[in-house]
C-alpha cells in the first residue's frame, strides 16, 4: 500500500500509523508511576490490537535493583489494575518477552556507557535496526543532563531514526523553556521531539475534526457568525494532595493553563472542515497561538485568579489550601485560574474564549462550550428562550451535545432540551494509547510542537510576572464551590455566564 | 391586553387565540362518524383548557330523531372512546349543556327556517351575540346546497361574524373546485372560509416553525446550500376498506396529493425563519405553489402511479385492490402515487422534492425527510460516511431526528447514528383540537386557503387527465411491500433512493 492510499484510507484524515517501524523503546522511569498507570497498559492495549511493531524491545531503566522477573510482575500488575482489556494469559508472555529491565543511574557516565551496550545487543539478539524512542518519564530537572548524556555516550547516534518523548512541564517560563528546548535541540530535531500533552490524546479531543469534517450539518452549526463565545473550563473536585511541593511552586497556571487549556483553546479555535496534513495543523495551531491577544496591562481585567479556603464537598468538611500538607506559610499561590482571551484572526474576531480551571471545585469536569448567539426578543426569554449551546464533554465523560429550544407540554412556553450525539464510548483507547501509537509511528499531530509551546510560555509570561510580583488580587473561594465570584463577573460584564 | 401584547406572548410567531367571541358552533353532520372521532373529543379538550368562549351554543344537526338526552348520551361515548383526557365528572355536565341537537333535512327549506329561529332562540336564552360558525361536516354534494340555503333562509345574514368550516374533498378537479369556491364566496368572504386539512393541524406540522425560529443552530442547518433534496412521505397500511364508492373514483391523487402532499410541500418549503403573520404566511404559501414547475409533458418522467396487488403484511395475506369490494371491475384508479416537483424559485432552485403516498405499504408513516449534500470523497464513502439527513415524524410518531457520521468503535469507519431533538410528544394537542380553536378564534394560517387550493388543482389537472385517459403505465406493486420499482428509479436518476 503506497503513501497516497494510506492516506485515503484514513478516517482521521490525518496521517495514520499502517507499518511500524521494528525500534528499541527506552524508557526512563519504568518503577514510576506513569509508566504503570498509563504507559504499560498503553502498550498490551496497541499490542492487542497489532498496533506495535512486529519486532520491538522495550528496555525498561531504573535506579531500583529489580531482575527481569520482577519487571514482568510490575507490568504484570500494571496491567491487571489499569489495562481497559483484561490480560489475555495467551498472549502475556509475548507481549513481556518485549520487555526488559536495565539498572542505571541517571547521573553517572558508565550507566550510559552499559545502556549503550544493552540496547544494541538487544538489537542484534532479535535483529532489529536502531531506530529508538527515547521516552523520559522522570523529573523535569533530568531531562537535559539524560538528554546530554545519552548524546555524549553515542546512545543517540543511531543510523536508524531517533525519537525523544518528554513529559510536561516543559520548563516554568519563558526563559527555562527556551533555554531546555534549546539543550534538546542539540541532541533532536524538532521532529524528532514529541512533547506529551496528554489532552490532545484524548479522544474527543482528537474526534472534534472526525465529528465535523463528514458532517455538513454539524459544518454549518459550527459557523463564527453563530458563535457568541467560547468556554473551556477543566475543574478537578482533588486538593493539592500530596503533590504541594510541585505545586505551590507552579500553580494552576503553570500545571493547567500554559499547557493543557491553551492547547484547548488551539484545537477549539483550529476549526478545520477539510482534511489538513499534520503539518498544516502545526501551523495553524501555530498562527492560532499567536494571534491570542497579549494581556500586559491590566490584567486584573482580563485574569482572575484563586485560592481555595476550607469548606465543603458532599458534606465532607475540606481543608483551604494553606491549611495543606507542603504548602509554604506565606504561599499565594493560585489554584484557580480564569481568563478572557480574544483571538485577532479573522474567524474569531470578537467571539472572546473564556478558560477557567481550578482545584477543589464542586465538579471534575473538562469541557468546551459553544454558545450561539440568542436572537430572541425580549418576549422569547420571557418565554423560556435561551441560546443554544455546543457542549463537547472531554472528561470524565464524553459526549457532544447540543441545547435547543423545545415547546413545553403547555405548549406556550420553551425549555432547553440536550440532545446528544455521541454514542456509547466506554471502549474509546486511553490518551496514552493514542499518543504512544503516534510516536511510536512517527506522527507529530497530537504533541505539543515547540512554536506552540513557546508562544504559550510567551503569552502566559506576563501573567505570571504578576503573579509573582503580587500584582494582582489572589480571591478566596470555598472548596466546594464553582469558584471566585470575580471569574462569574468576567462573563457578567459581556453578558455572558458559565455554563 | 391589546393585540400586540397577544402577538409578543404567542409562542408561534402566529396569531394566537387568547380571547374568544360568545358564538353558536352550528354543527351539520352532528350523528356522523368525524362528529364523534374528532370533533367532540376536541371540543371539550379544548373546554377543559378554557380555550372555547364563555358562552358557547352548539348545535348539532341531523336527520337522527335525537332528543338532547340522546344526543349528549353520543357525545358522552364519544369522550369515553375517542378522547385524549378522560371526561371528568365534574366537568361534563356544564360542558354538555353546550349542545342541542335539531333534527334537520338539507334538503327541506323548511328545516332552515326552523333552524334560524332555534339558532336565535338559543342566543337569546343564553344571552350571546350572533356569531356563527357553520361546521359542513356533510357529504361534499351537500356543501353547496347547504350553503346555499342558510343564504336564501337568512341564518348566513348575521349581525356579529360567520365563518365556514369545510372538510375535504374541495371539488375533484380544478373546474369543479372552482366552480364550489365561486359558489360559497357568494355567501362567505374568503376570510370567513375555513378549509380544513387536518395534516396542517398536526403538532409537528405546526412545531416546523417553533422549532426552528428560537434555534440559530438548526436555523443554520436548514440552508438551502446544503440541501441535496426533500422527501415528503404518507404511507398507510390500510386497503381501500369500506370506502371503495370514493376512493375509486378519487384515487390517491385526489384523496392524498392535491391537498395533503401538497401542504406539506408548501409548509416545507415556507422555511420561514423570522416571525410571520398569517397573512405572509398565507401569501407566501401561495408563491411556493406558484412556483411548483408544472408537469405536462411526459408525465411518466416524473409521476409514478401504482396499484396494489395480492399480497402480505405481518404474515397476513391480503387481497389486490381489484377484488376488494366495491371497486369497478374494469378499475384503473392509483392506490400509489409518486412524483418529481422542482420549485422554480431562488430558495428551492435544483433542489428536487418528491413526494409519495399509497395503501398498502409496507409501514404507515408520514414523514419529511431533508437530505444534505454528501460531500465526502470515495475514500470517505467506502468508510462509511453518508448523507446527514433531517427527518421530520409526523406520524404515527412524532420525532425530529439528525443523522449524522459518527466514528465506530474501531476507530476506523463511521456509521450512522440518529439523535432525536423531540421530548416526549404524548400529550399534544390533536389535529382537530388545534384546528377547532383556530377556526373559533377567527384565525386561518393553518388552513387551506383558496389560492393554493386552486393552485394545487392546477397543478394536478394535467395529471389527474393523464390519468383518466390512461396515458401512464399503472404500476403494479405487491401488498405490504415498499411501493412499485418505479418509483425507486424516479430517485435513482437522480443519484437517490427514498428513506
Amino acid at each position: 500500500m503506497d503513501h497516497k492510499e494510506r492516506e485515503q484510507l484514513d478516517v482521521n484524515g490525518i496521517d495514520s500509523v499502517e507499518m511500524m517501524d521494528d525500534m528499541t523503546f527506552v524508557l526512563f522511569g519504568a518503577s514510576g508511576d506513569l509508566a504503570k498507570r498509563k504507559i504499560y497498559p498503553a502498550l498490551y492495549n496497541l499490542y492487542i490490537e497489532g498496533k506495535t511493531p512486529e519486532k520491538l524491545s522495550v528496555v525498561g531503566l531504573g535506579r531500583k535493583p529489580y531482575t527481569k522477573e520482577v519487571f514482568h510482575d510490575i507490568i504484570k500488575e500494571s496491567l491487571e489494575t489499569f489495562s481497559r482489556r483484561k490480560a489475555d494469559p495467551d498472549k502475556l508472555e509475548a507481549f513481556l518477552d518485549q520487555f526488559r529491565y536495565f539498572i542505571f543511574d541517571a547521573m553517572e557516565a558508565q550507566s550510559y556507557q552499559d545502556l549503550k551496550a544493552f540496547i544494541e545487543e538487544r538489537e542484534a539478539e532479535i535483529g532489529i535496526p536502531d531506530n529508538r524512542l527515547f521516552y523520559l518519564s522522570v523529573a523535569p530537572t533530568l531531562v537535559e543532563p539524560i538528554t546530554e548524556s545519552m548524546n555524549e555516550n553515542g546512545i543517540t547516534n543511531t543510523e536508524g531514526w531517533k525519537r525523544l518523548i518528554v513529559e510536561k512541564p516543559f520548563g516554568s517560563d519563558l526563559a527555562s523553556a527556551q533555554h531546555l528546548n534549546e539543550r534538546l535541540t542539540q541532541v533532536f530535531n524538532e521532529d524528532e521531539i514529541f512533547r506529551i500533552d496528554h489532552y490532545l490524546g484524548k479522544p474527543m479531543v482528537q474526534n472534534l475534526e472526525s465529528l465535523i469534517r463528514p458532517n455538513p450539518i454539524l459544518k454549518s452549526i459550527w459557523n463564527h457568525e453563530l458563535i457568541s463565545n467560547v468556554q473551556i473550563t477543566a475543574s478537578e473536585t482533588v486538593g493539592v494532595g500530596t503533590r504541594a511541593g510541585y505545586y505551590d511552586k507552579s500553580g494552576a497556571i503553570r500545571d493547567m493553563v500554559q499547557n493543557h487549556l491553551l492547547q484547548l483553546v488551539m484545537m477549539t479555535a483550529l476549526h478545520h472542515p477539510e482534511k489538513l496534513s499534520a503539518k498544516e495543523i502545526e501551523e495553524r495551531k501555530t498562527a492560532i497561538m499567536q494571534s491570542i491577544r497579549p494581556v500586559t496591562d491590566n490584567i486584573e481585567q482580563h485574569v482572575v485568579r484563586g485560592q481555595y479556603e476550607a469548606g465543603k464537598l458532599d458534606g465532607e468538611a475540606l481543608p483551604g489550601y494553606m491549611e495543606e500538607d507542603g504548602v509554604a506559610e506565606d504561599s499565594n499561590n493560585d489554584t484557580y485560574f480564569a481568563a478572557r482571551l480574544y483571538l485577532d484572526n479573522e474567524y474569531w474576531k470578537d467571539i472572546p474564549f473564556y478558560i477557567r480551571t481550578g482545584k477543589r471545585l464542586s465538579k471534575k469536569s473538562t469541557q468546551i462550550v459553544i454558545e450561539f448567539k440568542n436572537e430572541a426578543d425580549e418576549a422569547e426569554v420571557q418565554q423560556g428562550v435561551v441560546s443554544n449551546l455546543l457542549v463537547i464533554e472531554i472528561n470524565p465523560n464524553e459526549s457532544i451535545s447540543l441545547r435547543v429550544n423545545m415547546k413545553d407540554d403547555s405548549n406556550e412556553h420553551f425549555e432547553p432540551a440536550y440532545v446528544t450525539f455521541s454514542k456509547n464510548l466506554d471502549d474509546q483507547p486511553e490518551a496514552y494509547e493514542n499518543l504512544l501509537n503516534d510516536a511510536m509511528g512517527g506522527l507529530s499531530t497530537y504533541f505539543a510542537h515547540w512554536s506552540e509551546v513557546e508562544l504559550s510560555w510567551k503569552w502566559i509570561q506576563p501573567i505570571l510576572e504578576a503573579f509573582e510580583a503580587d500584582q494582582l488580587p489572589l480571591h478566596g473561594y470555598k472548596a466546594g464551590s464553582q469558584g471566585p465570584a470575580a471569574a462569574d463577573d468576567l462573563l457578567k460584564e459581556d453578558g455572558f455566564n458559565w455554563w
